[in-house]
């Protein structure tokens, strides 16, 4: 338990709960909020205007009057500031510059570019896509407060540092570092499944939800863990490392650092493999071999290519399985390239869930797309940005 | 978030905060309370004149001066109060009677009755035993401030009812309200592993542990799972029901509330299961057929034996490493009555673990032993008589 000093504190905290209120549920009167909150009238009067002087809130005039004088109503102020998110995978390098809403104003997508004997390739990539999505936006420098990454590798968001993130060939890169001191901005970073699991957090479903898992199935398989509305880091910040869930007891890694058994299984790379002959057969002839075109056979009542699809969704199954019976969430909320493919795989995979399964969560797609990384970068340095603005008062 | 209303939430925080510093470094002055928890000196006096109202806390003389008048030094009262601690299991009815500190005044053992057509002789035994306990404890009624029951089966701590316990018979007990009837004293229940994973949280290893799974091997398997110190129970009270891991993807149950796929694999039946055929060999011929005799002939170096050991402590391995990939947790503590068998299978499953796991927590056996079930139902009576008591103030 952590002390709470003095009525500053208790301030502070009702000042994080009006703000949530009042971006949850504004335009919102001064009344409705006292009386949601069970904070007295004048407590909020007080902390309100603290939370006004961050200009994270706004009056927007007179709402309706239920006798008496109109109330003034109160609403978020989304243009505060703008922050910008960058989601770094090994493939595509895709910033966001947003609201402090999530609303994207403007976006840079580009291949990410081959980590090479020049060390820093990736770095200098990221710092000149921000300035080209700055530039192209419009947005006044002075009007940004911060950035946020998501790296696809083992990321300590307390230090800044990227220990390992074999896919864009970075090893204890300290990114946060670089970024703040490049661009003179707060700056933070997590991996790339724990900030698409912020953005679902945010501004996906999360915010019904106070438990969740977020699964993301693409060229690896990860999870972000969502207790108590927290993203939970783990000791080694390797918590949701589930492309290493064991599902078959005979399974042998040469080395534990190799492809998880899960991921072996059932990520991308798995199912090209196994529909690779599917798809060459001479009568499809497919090329390229995608995941998505082993996907739309399958639809089209491709026998081999059915086959193909309920393997891997019979593996994915018991991973859900597996986290629903470890954790008991609420919902399993599905993302990465793979999920993308559709109603098909998502059947197949709750199929099996109840099969193996007594504890069966909701299980759905993220409505947020391939979008949800970046979000989540953007979000971090939202969550961040607000507390500054609020702690500053 | 929940928003503070007034100076006496602040207040009730403090006291909570100085109580859980008296319990863990006690006996200590006013002067050391305030440096620790960085409160002023006035706040902590003042707060100090409710806690010690609550008797939960005493003065206990002077200690050493640091120059001037010597300061007085405050103990945690484990003696404030009593309550009565109930493990119910399949076979043994375990109680204890414990001070405030958990420290075991008198205990109880006895066999739990079958359930049988005349409903409630589970029940009735409980109530039996309790009063037995107090009884034999010569702790005055009075003085017993609670009552906490652990129970093998699905239950809602909340509601206070026990929904499915087959071990016992019990379907929709509501086991609080009978106890708390039948006594007059508050009664809180939670499943016996979680109430375990409590106990180890309190009185064992836990309290220097923020993120951890208890993971008890018995008849069954189950596990608690600690996130920030507090138990995770999940959407339906099912946070931790591994028994139903699946870590064999070509596990098919007829039905999904049939044991679990590693319970099935690696729980007491199926050690029995297959270590019958080596007890009974003629070159052994053991009789009766125990877990225990098992593992004392693969210490001894049998084959047939070992190989049984190491097939279990494979399965179980796997658990461990999936435990460990979805929540990183510092440590998987192993309790039940197959943990007890000791270093042989520790050794085994720490091998396997290492084997198929990039992510390591430390495992060892809980210190409590077969008490864990009985102290942490004692414990939950005990965090609540705590709370009331400085609500109360």
């Amino acid at each position: 338990m952590h002390p709470l000093k003095n009525t500053a504190a208790v301030r502070q905290h009702n000042m994080a709960t009006l703000l949530q209120l009042i971006e949850s549920r504004g335009p919102i009167s001064r009344a409705e909020l006292s009386r949601i909150s069970g904070l007295s009238q004048p407590t909020v009067s007080g902390a309100m205007e603290g939370i006004l002087k961050s200009r994270l809130v706004r009056a927007i005039g007179a709402g309706d009057s239920t006798g008496g004088r109109r109330p003034e109503l109160l609403a978020y102020n989304a243009e505060a500031g703008f922050v910008v998110g960058v989601d770094l995978g090994g493939t595509n390098l895709k910033l966001g510059l947003t609201d402090l809403a999530g609303k994207i104003l403007h976006r840079v997508d580009e291949p990410t570019p081959r980590e090479n004997a020049a060390e820093g390739s990736v770095t200098r990539a990221i710092f000149a896509a921000v300035e080209r999505l700055v530039k192209e936006s419009g947005i006044m420098k002075k009007d940004i407060i911060g950035i946020g990454i998501g790296a696809p590798g083992v990321t300590d968001p307390d230090t800044g540092l990227v220990a390992l993130a074999p896919a864009v060939g970075w090893n204890k890169t300290p990114v946060k570092r670089l970024l703040s001191e490049r661009f003179g901005l707060p700056c933070h970073v997590d991996n790339d499944v724990n900030a698409a699991a912020l953005a679902e957090m945010t501004f996906g479903s999360g915010p019904r939800l106070g438990n969740f898992v977020f699964l993301a199935i693409g060229t690896g398989i990860g999870a972000g863990v969502v207790i108590d509305g927290k993203l939970h880091r783990g000791r080694n910040h390797a918590a949701g490392e589930v492309g290493y869930l064991v599902i078959d007891h005979t399974w042998n890694p040469g080395s534990v650092t190799d492809f998880g058994c899960l991921e072996s299984m059932a990520a991308a790379p798995a199912i090209l493999r196994k529909g690779v002959s599917v798809l060459r057969a001479p009568e499809h002839n497919t090329d390229p071999v995608t995941v998505e075109a082993v996907f739309d056979l399958a639809r089209r009542g491709d026998d081999a290519a059915v086959k193909v699809v309920e393997e891997v969704a019979g593996y994915l199954g018991i991973a859900l399985a597996n986290l629903a019976v470890v954790l008991d969430p609420e919902a399993i909320i599905l993302g990465g390239g793979v999920s993308q493919a559709g109603d098909l795989l998502v059947e197949l995979v709750k199929r099996k869930l109840k099969q193996v399964s007594p504890i069966v969560p909701q299980v759905y797609v993220s409505s947020l797309g391939a979008d949800a990384g970046m979000l989540g970068a953007a979000a971090l340095a939202i969550d961040a940005a607000k507390e500054r603005l609020l702690n500053a008062i």
